[in-house]
């Protein structure tokens, strides 16, 4: 089954729809492992790799190569975290032609101004496009797509530059209008109060995405019950692997040795296990008897 | 200073040199942060976060790219895991090329044949080329650097093929005279016994590297003893990095939300911070008085 | 229709296939214009972009993405020359993921040990490896393909490296037993000959492939005749090219303006097409109701 | 000497300074064989090899990783067509960096909006952002730099967007009092009379560089009397490279054989120079006495 496949049926099934936040191959194949239901090729995460600020520093090129990454570590859908779609229509026309035929099962574009800047962000930077727009730009890309399953999520980012409720529901129905596949209606609020307001007003016309980073305590059961059919979390095993790379590599320089740490960090072997060596091995004696390797 | 350079002085110091093996800019930055010397730019991090054997799958062009990225997200120099130069002297002749015009500080290839397979992994394909062939490799690379500083280490790997230890002191010399700058003794014995009868036995000619991944109880105090000059902690913070990964989305997923793990892992301001996003808003005060962003 | 069924139905047609080589989408792109039925994604084309020796010095993450990109820039399939498949059968197994995942019709591996040497240049370095292993890694590829179309195409150098018309004919054998979909069977002789007695001798298990660099004499109807099935003209275009930059360069140069070349090269305009900009302006109207573009 | 020293060199000589566009490595090597004293990495050039539009389709990513091919193989320097500078000032920052990391000799940015249009195509995408904003992003990039060498080209755009002469005189002024090295004054005209009135009015404060892609017919002598300093063929080797492909490639088809267009291409042999494969050769002799190649 294709991904996109994947993803749209999930889309009408009955569960809330998990993604984890990937920034590169292994933290996607890690996610798949642990139970997830789709990755998301974060923008933050992806940035962060490299260590530029989330602010339209990367380019499209060097977020799908990550996103391709990721797709071929894992058996699990790839939605890509496409800022405001890398310029105009052109951009995301583009766009959908590299992601579509890269087998990426979506994308998520916001209607932020390009350059964009992380929405966790403080600064007059977070301004948004008009919606009629932005609705351009989900008419282009919706137009673009060869495969029927292959997802395009309208990010509205009103909550976040500080507009109104009343402008985020307008935005909302405008892109899901437009054929936006699903809405992601995103918050900064330290509660879950603004997305439970905006859920409770939303039309139900195509499915909610939510991101949960500053209201880590809402839960799954909560979801459901708000009628939101995917979560996100876009940026917690970037943020796991920062805090203990640092303390790991902190220890060796305290202590003179890496001793201490070893027991804390996961094996060699479980390394290698991540890495597929064991198919490796079966492939050597699957075509052994031809000498191949000699 | 260029790197080359930095990493030269280093060599003529007399503290034990610490590298931190790095899988992507984001682990160097943290490894700079926490008090590395230099970065080692390893193979099989490199490899892992693809989701790929260590076993040159990856080619000379992606492990290049990931050594810039590293070398530009930090102050101090990159050295770069070559796997066995990437095929014969052709191949170490335009790696030198590459590796040294983008700014890398040294390589480090070994007398692996290739397609080389991780020394960590038994099995059969722990094969060696011939000194000579490889001491030709180590001539090769060393005729076509043009910046005198840029370093070319040889890495024997006689103990891990289950060579004898004199094998592998004639080849340390030979690759030695061939014009290495420095020889890196691999070892997977579970204590540091090779290590200490290898450097014990060896002339003193050109430095020593160690990587004490099967054998963490040596200290900095017992290496400087040894008059080793440099230790590679080569996968630590990788194998940190999935250690709590795999516990963090593990936990969101069986409590059904994040919120027992945000205690736990880095905050968003302090991925921030890495992305450098202060700079960011120096400079735009800095320009904003021409409108740049209006 | 997928691009790998499309050469499969060419293959199982009655008239002779025409590959070009390509070095880049526009020459890709060009091909596709003129009427040939597919694209031959050339390593001595692609290295010679990058100005270095077809030697296995570029990776196949370069070469992939050079398929790749006159991939997408045509509606003709893509068989990409793999060199000797870039290593053991590990590398032809990622390879043939990597390319297959890609949406490439199919690759052309030779039985030439790695790192090779272009077929057209003289030495002691064109050298075989036993039919046995290139007969593994045949077997390793189309065990790892998943679309059943991709095509495996196994390049015989036997009459490259001087071996005999019988060795040729016999590996011919053993790859098609392997599973090889097609056999490119390589000459430099200055005329057909060597072509005609091997295509005479064959058993017609799978088709044939020839690639008349050497001896352009040979026309579409005595390959017909011969019963080979695919010709591909591998460097023609990128000889073109190189002879017209030299020229218009040169008098540029010579006469202090571009005045006399400027009738003899292609308009801006014919650039323009080639780049779809008529697609761009219908975009633009298409999506300007909506203010896109203010 | 570093090549941004060259550069700086040749515009404090005498001579008008003659860069031919490029659009990959192999462009960029006949121009230099040919006689030019530096390279033009041509945004349309490298857009037009990918086959996209000139409408910042591409990203930074991939115009720079063009550069550095071209950069490599040529031992003149590179000056890199930067668009607008891909974004706000946070982009051109980030491009500083990057292009001055690579070893690129300058770039030059235009004062379009992003994401921009080819100069030569109509429509009403031909706007200019103010001058305050442009002459931010060249003191941004100024200050960015580490290496003082390094070229920094403001490219005035009034004449192609139908503003007045006024009006690029008073740009061209902002932009050199912002820092920039040399001012590209750019125009669509058949003639050269829009080139000869700036050049006559303009201060002199720093050098002026033209681009005579619509008025062929000036010839160095009358580039020296107006006093401009740079002229680049910018597009003319891919338009003949174009011009030639679609030949021969169109012949061969017509033919059924590739013997007619056989003596009016570059012989393989050429291909081989340009490839540097003599050096190869060299190479395997210096280093065979230790059986590097066995």
């Amino acid at each position: 089954m294709k991904k996109s496949t994947m993803i749209k049926e999930l889309l009408t099934g009955n569960k809330v729809i998990k993604l984890a936040g990937a920034h590169d191959a292994l933290s996607a194949k890690i996610a798949e492992k642990k139970g997830f239901d789709a990755i998301w090729a974060s923008g933050l995460g992806i940035s962060a790799v490299e260590t530029v600020p989330d602010a339209s520093i990367l380019s499209m090129q060097e977020f799908l190569n990550a996103a391709i990454s990721m797709n071929q570590a894992t058996n699990i859908p790839v939605i890509a975290d496409c800022d405001s779609g890398f310029g105009n229509i052109h951009n995301v026309i583009h766009m959908v032609k590299k992601y579509e035929y890269a087998g990426i099962a979506g994308v998520c574009i916001e209607d932020k101004v390009f350059p964009k800047l992380n929405s966790f962000l403080s600064g007059n930077q977070q301004r948004l496009v008009s919606a009629e727009e932005f609705a351009s730009k989900i008419m282009a890309a919706k137009d673009t797509q060869i495969d029927p399953d292959f997802l395009v999520i309208a990010r509205v980012e009103s909550l976040i530059a500080g507009e109104s409720m009343e402008d985020a529901l307008y935005r909302a129905t405008c892109y899901a209008e437009a054929g936006a596949d699903a809405i992601l209606i995103h918050s900064k609020s330290k509660t879950s109060d603004q997305i439970e307001e905006f859920s409770k007003k939303w039309s139900g016309q195509v499915p909610l995405f939510i991101v949960p980073t500053t209201y880590p305590n809402i839960k799954t059961k909560d979801i459901e019950e708000m009628g939101v059919k995917a979560v996100v979390y876009a940026n917690q095993s970037l943020r796991a692997s920062v805090k203990m790379m640092d303390y790991v590599l902190g220890n060796i320089i305290e202590q003179g040795s890496s001793l201490k740490v070893e027991e804390e960090i996961s094996k060699v072997e479980e390394i290698f296990n991540l890495q597929d060596v064991n198919q490796m091995k079966i492939d050597e004696k699957k075509y052994s008897h031809s000498n191949a390797l000699v």
